[in-house]
């Protein structure tokens, strides 16, 4: 199935702002309508607008490809927080074991909300929504803490399962 | 924000079919842009052309769904299953134990590996992927079974994270 | 071995009362000795005086039986629960996760307690028998409690190590 | 609730044959007719005529109170493998970790299935009751197998509940 | 590999104070270097100045023994609970279930430090180590449970690998 | 307490050789008895002949510290994974899942025995040692197998729980 103009058109801005495509964009490219359903599906989580940074976002992405243990989501993203901190240790503890890296309260709540989701998400209560609620949180970043965390849920799995391998470009970058 | 045209037909259509619109879909509309993403994301794994039926779907859904424990999805899915089937004890037997259900062999294969992958995905290896093809599934079949799999992981932590409860309607459905 | 008169009776009572004698009975019924052991233990438990009411104890019950996925109990005590309480989503809620339940918070605490006895029964200390006195129940009550969850976790197992299965008049009640 | 005569000249048997009366019955004994039915329904499980030996069923119970790591029921049963083995060694090992003790393959295979019967019930299939048929037992064998590990689930639970403490003699016996 | 005269005269020592070499210390005679640098580890740890005491040590190595499940250190190490603290209860609640232990507020927290070191060490953080400073322990005291409990988090686990078994006269010590 | 003359001359070996002092060893210089017994022990296991190479050791190492999400040793034994075998992507990957590293038969067949051991040592059998055997494992291999892979789960834990952070050296090695 040939790509769709966009889809051509959003590879050549992968190549051209990241100097690769995007293994896990390859993979889906093998159909057009999933792999256009799939980007629009993480460019609205990943950039649209929201009280979440990008590097939250990212960090989130890490720490629960970390319990997942999903090798292509930790190299990618992991990447993805040295280059947005600039902290390369970060990128390494959030890989690792995220209790031992320096973040601040709100952070930290917004990380151990997206693990309890990934490790037991039948365990949350509303206590748990209103700990993100008292260290400033609004029910709208919830949401987008919730739909970020549940994303890599997601795509940790589809990468495990279809053994997809990351572009060898991450693991030098921002070191 | 309101809702795009295509996006009041979509939800006139499921009222015209299924006599509700499903509650997930009511709690995505706040922001068109991800109701559009979402529903498109999920159109087109459920319903498109596949080498799984509808019911293989809906028999994913459920077993991922045991899992996690999720009610919204439990209720929903466990609904399809009766539905499709015609069987209500199936859809039972798949909220509470898939263990007990009359699977055939290559359901069962492609249940077991749903329920891997959501329980314990970085175990996966080829030897999984190849289990599935003994019993019959082609490499593509496999990236659908994946694919499913994976969506119910992200929509049960979407659904418990922000408390999702399941329209009403589908309690009483084909019991 | 033949039946005595006293379990043919109660074998009567039962296609009277509920229009059907449980499987249950049925399996334990190859040894009249057995049978009676059986009966007698089940109706102190669940019939007899106590501070319990009869809801109370098919919620334990269901509870127990979603920690242990035994199809046979969570089908026959979920409809249990939907009878009693003539609420069909309750019945639906402990099957698939009870925190999504609306209890009271006297009901939620015993339930805490028998879901904590039944996945980690060693972790059990003075605190966990405190909180229930806390919200009013009595020693005695806690008995009952106990007897109840650790009984779900006997027949739970001989369902499953046996792989009894349930009537199928279960499915359709009070739906 | 004073004892009846059946349940006061029970008492009287197990101060003359153990020289003394087991704390779990005298917990029960605050209710003569929970007393009764536990007393009958315990008799009939480990005493009563079996393919399984005596000591076959003090080796599950052992087993199965090492998984839910319960004092009361390690003591006393602990007591009763080295009492009735001869090998005190063989009653450690049973509460350690039963898989250093050196069990014949069918005792290996009958332990085996108990301990799954205890950790993970809803795991049990087909292949698992045939795993025991072919080491030699009957589908009588594997009643009384699932009644006796399905019973200590039920005791461990009740005893940590409770806090029952095991009587100070067992720590000494066949040392 | 001989021995070297301080390992000899080692052994000889343990024969004259304990009637018998540990097997550890056999297993590991197989290189005299090897067996030096055990021997100095475990002497410093378990025998040198420390603000724990040698029943502290002990305590802590059964709990340890406990979570892992290991034979040779259970019987061991339960016996030495067992003389120095002169309570054959004692040794046996530490094996089976430390928390129907009567143990001092104080010794309660350096046990649950140490299960939780074994147990899930990747989740231990400052406010941890605080709850030890509360009841009293120094920074050099935490180091000490630290060491001893992440010793036998090494022992047990080599003890498993190689099969390793208790002497005999370990197991009817103090009873 | 002053640094032995044998520690002054490891500690300035170390600067020389490494260009840093292991910050592990910092913090046993608190004493210079219990660092001598520590390096002792660590040389003899790491260094000495042994028919694992020093990158087998290695691996060993990353793999356990993966199964307990230690900062520190996975940041230190990452980066001598990836300077002994001059593959950066091997040492990421062993941190982050080792199923997805490209491993020999029989190294794989290593790492899973000491991945076993630190999940869950008591489940070792005979039957597991001789899968080492069956790939070409002596005995006396097994047994350097095993004491590193034991070393590991007490050096995790060690630096878990005294909250020890790597030299910040080790981030950068061999990108």
């Amino acid at each position: 199935m040939p790509l769709s103009d966009a889809m051509t058109s959003y590879f050549a801005k992968c190549e051209e702002k990241l100097g690769m495509v995007p293994n896990v964009l390859r993979a889906y490219a093998f159909n057009n309508n999933k792999l256009e359903a799939f980007a629009a599906f993480y460019n609205d989580l990943m950039l649209a607008e929201s009280g979440l940074s990008k590097l939250d976002r990212e960090l989130i992405a890490v720490a629960v490809s970390a319990v997942n243990r999903c090798y292509y989501c930790l190299t990618a993203h992991g990447a993805a927080v040295r280059v947005l901190s600039g902290k390369p240790e970060l990128g390494e503890q959030m890989v690792m074991n995220y209790l031992v890296a320096d973040l601040e309260p709100k952070q930290r709540a917004m990380i151990d909300f997206a693990v309890l989701m990934s490790e037991d998400p039948a365990r949350i209560e509303e206590a748990d929504r209103q700990a993100l609620r008292d260290v400033g949180f609004s029910d709208r970043d919830i949401w987008d803490i919730a739909a970020v965390a549940s994303f890599y849920n997601m795509t940790n799995r589809m990468a495990s399962a279809t053994d997809m391998r990351p572009n060898h470009e991450y693991h030098g970058m921002a070191r």
